[in-house]
């Protein structure tokens, strides 16, 4: 099987070796992490292949068709979903690296799109597109590793996406090699009619075929990033004031985001490792000792909120948006984050590692919820998590939360909860202790009447949902697989398509 | 049957008068229209039935399941699609009319949201909403008509849609009653990840089920609408300013056309119905006149710009926008055409069914294109359809364009034809014409590269398209078809799901 496998590809594309195998093994969830740092990888890829272009993804599919292997598309490895990890069900598997598939085939400046291939990783992206004054303007937290192809892959959605747009609103068309040959979407810059097949294939996480191209929309780099804190006195003040601000059409805010006081004190205590944001704790506290003396630090509230353009604009955004806050009762205003924001911005995972190092349980999730029902869906998940860690074993943990990609009609929570590791380091027992916490707070949320975000590969879910829908969700996905890749060929992580 | 279908719904629900079954009999495209006029109407539906709530259509669907009966959703009745036409193979065909689908459930004005049943029409919709100060801003040259249900099957596009946009945007949930149960998808204001369900149903013209309810995302009624005309010396001037307008990311337009010289003249001449369009022509006369006496009418392109918002905000948009098309050379600037506007912007259909009484052949076509290629793909469009008019036997015809849709990618140019109609009068022959103007229209722009908007029900695109995609687009949606509709109880059209 290698030997064929080395002909079609050539030796150098494929690896066998042990640090190609189990390097290529997970991703990077707190399950992934607290095993791979165990050393426990019992199931890594039997190969990993690099293909050079579409037509080697083309014929690695036919070549594992005929042999009953299956496929696992690879980006960054920085998933969270558990999709990069291989299937238990005996076949041999070989893991699809599209390092190689890295070019910018071409920029059309004046009708600002790029057709790129799909293995690119950000920081690359973004140096080619800036030097012809353009920006994608996609960062999600794993910028600095993932890939086009991942990003598309999960439907993934980047810090500044109020301003830039989410990936699916960023991509113009897909290329996607299925197994049963090549599936273009979306190839015109006005939306047609009919159902719309791009946007299943965003965020497919490869179930249905490689992808290995897109055509992105592109944006002007911004002249000004004007990023600025603001302190509420209450949690309750400071989500009023990002309702109006989102809600206020005038207005368009590159970035917003709402911390609770659990997060404001935990990234004030915890960042010794960040320079950046020490310095914004430090800062913080001058600005508040001197201003209000009967200030009380229980139920503040910090917003992060910054926009991007021409300076004039900027400056005109911020003062709409500091009377905004001013009515919403703001304590004060701290200037100029844009530098600590650029620093802090991908620090999170960063610190989960280092936490990770001192054998401590941290795991994250997401609800979205109308503006309605928010301060509600807030205080159960918070609520949930705080009896999920102490059920767990965890003690009595720490959790924290944020408001992120607010929209006119409602916004996300992602909740951060950390606690203490049970089970003495067995990685099983940790992943397992995660998992439980999270479900936990899934099915509080969901009976609650939230719903929860998947991003973080949350399994219970679609679960969840299904029961609200009937199974449909589960019955058109189930087609689409069915339809595009019949022999399963392509791992799917957990059998859901 | 009927008496089953009787006992089910409710005498009052079902009726089977010929005016009933004549009415529902066709959309309104041109070949529907002819055929109608003519009195050719062979297939009408077998029965019309009023569903009065979910259950019902529910209820119905099992019924028809039950008796190998194909049912037609049908809403406001001004498809272009062909869609609503029953099918001819021998089954018996029930009209589901959603006109009793119509109320706005709920309104929850702090999320900005409002729950609404599919068959509203756009004026009791936009009433309702009004009295609350919101507004859904969708306003297709349907408008007055079409209802919420037939906007989602049809992945319908608004005049304004690029402040309020697309229906596929302003849509956060849809609930589908399918032959395997209810689905709703997209429940959440922020999107979640994972292949999105909520596209596919958008756009399906209900091949797949009956929409009969969906959660729209509404924004607050502007205090200023500001429509303005601006006229240029030549197309590809006008080009560059909206190029250059909807690429300025500061600027955000709710209204972007640019009119070629022979719309612009066309609306001059052919309006004697329309008073707004009458007088919108007398003062660009007057205006054009005394300021230069060098002026051609040859190459002129109007362009209709308008911005809707605060006071304040929208004047400072249109000194931005002034000053662009100054750089632009534009020749003169036309104030206050907001009322203008809103006179004849649902006066398009109105038009074609004068000129359809004068025995004029007219039909329209929209391709979309990247900014690079759009002069070309324009060009190519004109002159194929001015070709094609002579070959199809209607004399030297008439060719109008318009651009719309316009993103920072690209446009779509809407073309439209007249010519005289052949073969007596006789509805198949005058249909044909039709057909074979639009198909040559559509190989010729596809040929050269473009890509055709099935907006109008062109049947020749997604086969064309398919000879691009390995026939993978006909493969997804039979199989998503098979998935919800096993027994092809929906009628979708032309089979192809």
């Amino acid at each position: 099987v290698l030997v064929s496998l080395r002909r079609l590809l050539g030796d150098e594309a494929v690896r066998v070796d042990k640090p190609a195998r189990v390097g290529h093994a997970y991703g990077q969830s707190y399950g992934d992490l607290v095993r791979l740092r165990a050393g426990y990888v019992p199931n890594p890829p039997d190969a990993v292949a690099y293909p050079a272009d579409q037509r080697d993804v083309a014929a690695l599919l036919s070549w594992a068709a005929e042999r009953d292997i299956a496929l696992i598309p690879y980006g960054g490895g920085t998933s969270t979903t558990g999709r990069l990890e291989p299937p238990t069900d005996g076949r041999p598997v070989v893991t699809l690296d599209l390092s190689h598939l890295n070019q910018v085939l071409s920029v059309d400046v004046r009708s600002r799109t790029a057709r790129v291939q799909a293995g690119i990783d950000g920081p690359s992206l973004e140096t080619h597109l800036n030097d012809q004054g353009l920006t994608l303007g996609h960062f999600p937290q794993s910028f600095e590793f993932s890939t086009l192809g991942g990003w598309v892959a999960t439907r993934s959605v980047g810090q500044q996406a109020l301003t830039y747009g989410t990936i699916d609103t960023l991509v113009q068309a897909v290329r996607v090699v299925t197994p049963v040959g090549i599936l273009t979407a979306g190839d015109s810059p006005v939306e047609d009619a009919g159902p719309n097949l791009l946007q299943l294939l965003i965020g497919s996480e490869g179930a249905y075929g490689v992808i290995t191209e897109a055509v992105l929309r592109l944006r002007p780099l911004p002249a000004v990033r004007d990023y600025r804190g603001v302190l509420f006195e209450s949690w309750e003040e400071g989500l009023e004031a990002v309702r109006v601000i989102v809600q206020e059409s005038d207005l368009r805010p590159a970035l917003i985001a709402l911390f609770d006081h659990s997060a404001v004190a935990a990234y004030t205590l915890l960042n010794h490792e960040q320079r950046g944001l020490r310095r914004m704790a430090d800062a913080l506290g001058r600005y508040i000792k001197p201003r209000r003396a009967d200030f009380s630090p229980g139920d503040r509230a910090l917003l992060l909120l910054g926009f991007e353009g021409e300076g004039g604009w900027t400056a005109q955004q911020w003062r709409q948006a500091g009377k905004i806050c001013d009515e919403c009762h703001s304590i004060s205003l701290l200037r100029n984050l844009s530098q600590h924001w650029a620093r802090m911005r991908y620090a999170l995972p960063y610190l989960r590692d280092i936490l990770i190092s001192h054998s401590v349980l941290v795991g994250t999730l997401g609800t979205a919820a109308t503006w309605a029902s928010l301060p509600r869906i807030y205080a159960t998940m918070v609520g949930a998590m705080k009896g999920a860690v102490i059920a767990s074993g965890g003690g009595p943990g720490y959790v924290m939360a944020h408001l992120s990609h607010a929209c006119a009609q409602g916004a996300a929570i992602q909740a951060t909860f950390l606690g203490r590791q049970v089970g003495d380091g067995d990685p099983l027992a940790l992943q397992a202790q995660w998992e439980t916490v999270r479900q936990a707070v899934a099915e509080a949320v969901v009976s609650a009447g939230g719903r929860m975000l998947s991003y973080n590969g949350l399994r219970t879910v679609h679960t969840l949902l299904d029961d609200r829908t009937n199974g449909l969700r589960e019955r058109v996905l189930r087609s689409l697989k069915e339809s595009l890749d019949p022999l399963d060929i392509l791992w799917s992580g957990d059998r859901r398509g």
